[in-house]
């Protein structure tokens, strides 16, 4: 058995997952933020727990993988930063002895989710999977040979700071164009803003936006559904954006498979159904056949899936 | 010892290399253009030349690898289709028969050349390298875990084909606003045709197109080292284009190294210069760690040696 742990900016998860990864059975606590020595002692105690609930011997634990929000140094197995949670250079790798006297791996949550993914959700049985999130921002994970791959500093994976526009859209990063602007959540909020406040045009969502003071990807999506015009254009433009960027990373890497999650990846075939078609037109490939684009299936439970898989 | 043949358009050399890929002899003769038979005993005859040249028994070969121009089907061992060539779907399995009764390998020059560097020349020693060549087109080649990384499909590594313009310049893959449209040795030239055809602007380059009625890269970073304001600025350009695509490989794949080939590359230090620093600005790094970006020192064995050493 592994034991997988989500360190999330709300919640501590831990699951008892078996080899392959799927989950036997989760407990979660609120995390305490600021204050790592007690963190440290609920994620032991919990993964007591769930041991416990099952009558697992600690002894069958093989492995104990963490995923956090933040930069990690995964040789020390330190979780060196990250604002949300105010922790900084937090090592993990003795945190569960002696009860667990097993290796401990960290790595970044988005990373965990990708791993997760790619072994039991929706890139199961795949080599090679990337897996872009459209989120708040854009991340990516990038599983190649059945492994996560965190390049030669465990920072790869980057995918939304690829510049997809030399010299767009201004990015938190310092870069100008990158994917992120284009393709997060809030991007596709900025272009519907943008086009309400450029136009006369009637749209819905300009009723939207005044009943509640702003808009989200959700509203933009609903209108689109009910034949908003304005909506549907806007929405046109992301995917466009998204496939640019999506078969760039065909071309680069030829996964076995795309795998979105993320809030916007929740819009599911709607989404899939323009943006396969966008990229598919876009990609190199062999033959007719394109590289599959799937939704992600495994919601929150990728990342512990994942981190329960983390080895070195 | 492993055998390493660079099957190109003008010639076929054919090397007898060390088990780490290092060449010890090698012999060409002009490709057959056109016919496959005759191509198939030319490297069988030079197989077993380079050899007895040195006194190595057949038997102590362990495998033979070719790369060649074009697309393949590695499963068969099959060189699938090459218009320079006049070839297509061409089986080298059994080639070297009865001689050579080992494994023969096969992929894209350009990946062969990636493996080369990677192995014994600019990028020696590290594990994950991207190979980006700069020619008529951009080509390229990527190792990862000390392996040529081709995907699910054999045909990875495009990474000319990312966008990084996106709607902007048409390129020849269908695709519009590629990295090779703006950092392929034509797409320098290009830029400086339409500055000086766009400008009244003092240039030795006007000159030098009325003379030779074109110019070239070279002509182009000639007239920069004498001076030539407008050469400059245009070189100036190229290499932000190539820093824009080179840091968005880095944020994705974040390698031990970069390594730049090909005709443009031959520049030197007076091209890393300013793409190192272009890039070092806009890359993901950890802490002050920069991606070493280095200029491939193999040449034309970059492809033999990297062909000598394919494997499965």
């Amino acid at each position: 058995m592994k034991i997988g742990i989500d360190l999330g900016g709300t919640n501590l998860v831990v699951a008892l997952c078996q080899e392959s990864g799927e989950i036997v059975t989760k407990l979660s606590v609120p995390t305490k933020v600021g204050d790592p020595e007690g963190v440290k002692a609920d994620m032991k105690a919990l993964a007591k727990k769930v041991c416990d609930n099952r009558g697992t011997s600690y002894k069958h634990v093989t492995s104990i993988g963490l995923g956090v929000p933040g930069s990690i140094v995964k040789e020390t197995c330190t979780f060196e930063f990250a604002t949300n949670l105010q922790m900084k250079n937090v090592c993990f790798a003795d945190a569960f002895k002696p009860e667990f006297d097993v290796p401990v791996y960290i790595d970044n949550d988005g990373n965990c989710a990708a791993l997760g993914e790619a072994a039991q959700g929706a890139g199961r049985g795949a080599q090679n999977v990337v897996m872009v999130t459209l989120g708040t921002g854009v991340g990516g994970g990038l599983v190649i040979g059945g492994k996560l791959y965190t390049g030669s500093n465990n920072i790869a994976g980057e995918i939304g700071h690829m510049v997809i526009v030399k010299d767009g859209e201004q990015c938190n990063c310092g870069r100008r164009g990158c994917l992120e602007r284009y393709c997060a959540a809030t991007a596709m909020i900025r272009m519907a803003t943008e086009a309400i406040n450029g136009t006369a045009e009637e749209s819905s969502l300009r009723d939207t936006q005044e009943k509640q003071g702003k808009i989200t990807a959700k509203d933009i999506c609903d209108a689109r559904d009910a034949g908003d015009a304005l909506a549907d254009r806007i929405f046109d433009k992301y995917c466009d954006y998204l496939a640019c960027g999506l078969a760039s990373l065909i071309n680069i890497l030829q996964p076995d498979c795309i795998v979105l999650g993320g809030g916007v990846s929740g819009y599911g075939e709607k989404l899939l159904i323009p943006v396969k078609e966008k990229t598919a037109a876009e990609q190199f490939k062999v033959g007719d056949k394109t590289t599959p684009i799937v939704i992600a299936t495994l919601g929150n439970d990728a990342g512990l899936i994942g981190a329960a898989l983390l080895n070195r």
